[in-house]
């Protein structure tokens, strides 16, 4: 068959028009020569990133994990820098000029994020690596809708279903609840943290029994965002925030999931994780619901006070025959070591049995990749 | 119980860190007070747009659908423009800097696209409108993942399944095939087209019947991306992108559906439809493959040459007996409206039924989303 595909010039003109830029841009690159790269991985691990910005008097690179960088400008007005080998990794950046920000406008891959979208950059690596993708089958990712009553208001869930999930099977499979931080969206373990291919690859690797992971939205008062950071100092903001998130988890995403999906439902076949504000949240909630959840893990949490007795009322090492896993990990650069060092001695000093885990790293998504490798094999087992 | 959500003051710092923020920023917003808000949408539908670039000399709002606007600076280096009231639907824009475009980075909602990824602002409307969420059920999406043999690459394909599907069930749904243009990604349907939320509301007002709508990936050649719009000069490349795309679709993905879901199988279960070079990608698949699909919807159809005979060898009135819809639609200010006229002339002078379409508005989304909410509604009656 001879193509039917040729070229229709008002196709590209009018796809042009609708992508924003003017019929006649005042500069138009040649559409004949290839379009600017960035960021371009080189096979060594190096980085070059590029930025047009004819106009602008300094660019700096704003790359996750290092150093503001400076980038240099050629003659067409592109900015340029070129990093070091970078371990093999997924890393957010942004191009800073004087005052403002900007993702990388010629790379599609985004760090989506609730107060600041950045772009990401994957140097691959060798798939012995958890979030590299392997020759394996692929699970899958559902997105619910639903309106929230507890909350008030139109919200998403996550849902992974394992590689052979068959929702007409007779099999039950165990669930993990994971949590993303402060300024995510419910996407982030997904978009940013690859949990989908992580898990994947440790089922395909036998590391882990099959399961479903579910990753709700982490806001009980989403007008926590609308003030940024600084939501943090309202006390009543911050509790409604929590009580409202595990209200919306315990009485509307888990009953939703029991009745949607295949999976047991005794407290045995229930983890619940998270990072950051995750972390504390699936502290809070799952000390305080044993009943519910015999797996708990805390990535580099931050949001639960000194006050342990206040968070967590009555929690003695009678909860030990109960617990079958708290695991408590931060990195050793993230400032919150402290809090959480302070946490583990408390529940030592209560008899309460847990996993401490101290690793190199800051508070960042390169050590919750790895967390949450290191984690999922020790549930359900 | 007492709030354990207390503030810690080296959980902002840490946050705010791994954010790409310094600890110490130059210019640190004071945390006490308001975030800037950008896009700010009136009661009455005007949007003010803000953008803060203090050593801009010049910002323009590209608005889509609208001319170039240029910003005012206020005393902070805040650029505002706030718009005349504008009809309530999904507007993608950026902000123009000399030489460089940039998202609003104060706003999550993003519009994706493979080449220029935009930011988005939703002026709301009555629910009578097909994209606003009413208050019915809601449909679920699921995000597949796997290596195409085809194309030789790692992919995606979204199926978005109705409300109280289930798999348990034997209900057999029918089946849209839905394809989006150049530039776009698999999501793109879902995060720009508002699909879910539009068949949503159909099914609720009982004006379609349920259906599992699926969409896949519309490159068969990824490699059409590198080069940008120019890629449409190379006549190769354009085919193997729409014979590897039919290969993987009629190979990989509806046979994947077909066995995962609970679908019809005949050939009045399926119906393929697509905006741009997916409307060309739907009639070039449908009207070949008429023992396969009944109903065939083009919005906007761009990549299918005048050379009709050789594009559809062989159509001819015969086909009216397996034809139940062949929608054919096209904006009068799109510059592909004559394309489409010729091809309608030329169904016309072979004796072929088809529906012509001719509506107000350009090749946006805006037409687009309610391209979908007219046609579904003529399927599988």
């Amino acid at each position: 068959m001879k193509t039917a595909w040729t070229l229709l010039p008002s196709f590209l003109v009018a796809l042009a028009a609708v992508r924003g830029r003017a019929a006649t841009p005042p500069n138009p690159p040649p559409e004949s020569t290839s379009r600017m790269v960035s960021p371009e991985v080189h096979p060594d691990g190096r980085v070059t990133f590029r930025f047009r910005a004819p106009a602008a008097k300094e660019v700096l690179l704003e790359l996750e994990g290092a150093k503001s960088a400076p980038m240099k400008k050629d003659a067409q007005g592109v900015w340029t820098f070129t990093t070091e080998p970078l371990s093999p990794d997924f890393y957010g950046y942004l191009f800073s000029t004087a005052g403002s920000k900007s993702i990388d406008p010629v790379n599609p891959l985004l760090k989506p994020n609730l107060l600041e979208t950045q772009s990401m950059v994957h140097v691959p690596g060798p798939t012995s690596l958890p979030w590299e993708i392997g020759p394996f089958p692929r699970g899958e990712v559902h997105r619910h809708f639903y309106r929230s009553s507890v909350v008030g208001d139109q919200r998403d869930f996550y849902v992974y279903t394992p590689p052979g999930y068959d929702a007409r099977s007779y099999e039950q499979y165990p669930v993990l609840y994971l949590l993303h931080g402060y300024s995510d969206d419910a996407s982030a373990w997904v978009s940013v943290g690859q949990a989908n291919v992580i898990i994947d690859n440790l089922i395909a690797q036998r590391k882990v029994r099959p399961m479903v992971v579910v990753m709700p939205l982490g806001y009980g008062a989403p007008e926590m965002l609308a003030e940024g950071f600084g939501s943090f100092r309202d006390p009543n903001l911050r509790k409604r925030n929590f009580e409202k998130f595990q209200g919306a988890l315990l009485g509307e995403v888990i009953p939703w999931v029991e009745h949607s999906y295949r999976v047991a439902t005794d407290r045995g076949s229930r983890a619940i994780a998270g990072l950051s504000m995750g972390g504390a949240e699936a502290l809070l909630t799952g000390l305080n619901h044993l009943d519910r959840f015999a797996w708990i893990g805390a990535f580099s949490a931050g949001g639960v006070n000194a006050e342990f007795e206040t968070a967590f009322p009555g929690l003695d090492a009678k909860a030990n025959a109960n617990l079958r896993l708290l695991w408590i990990a931060c990195g050793v650069d993230d400032s919150l070591i402290d809090i959480n060092r302070k946490l583990m001695q408390w529940l030592t000093s209560e008899g309460v049995q847990h996993t401490p885990v101290e690793t190199p790293g800051a508070h960042t998504w390169m050590l919750w990749r790895r967390q949450l490798a290191s984690f999922a094999p020790r549930l359900f087992r």
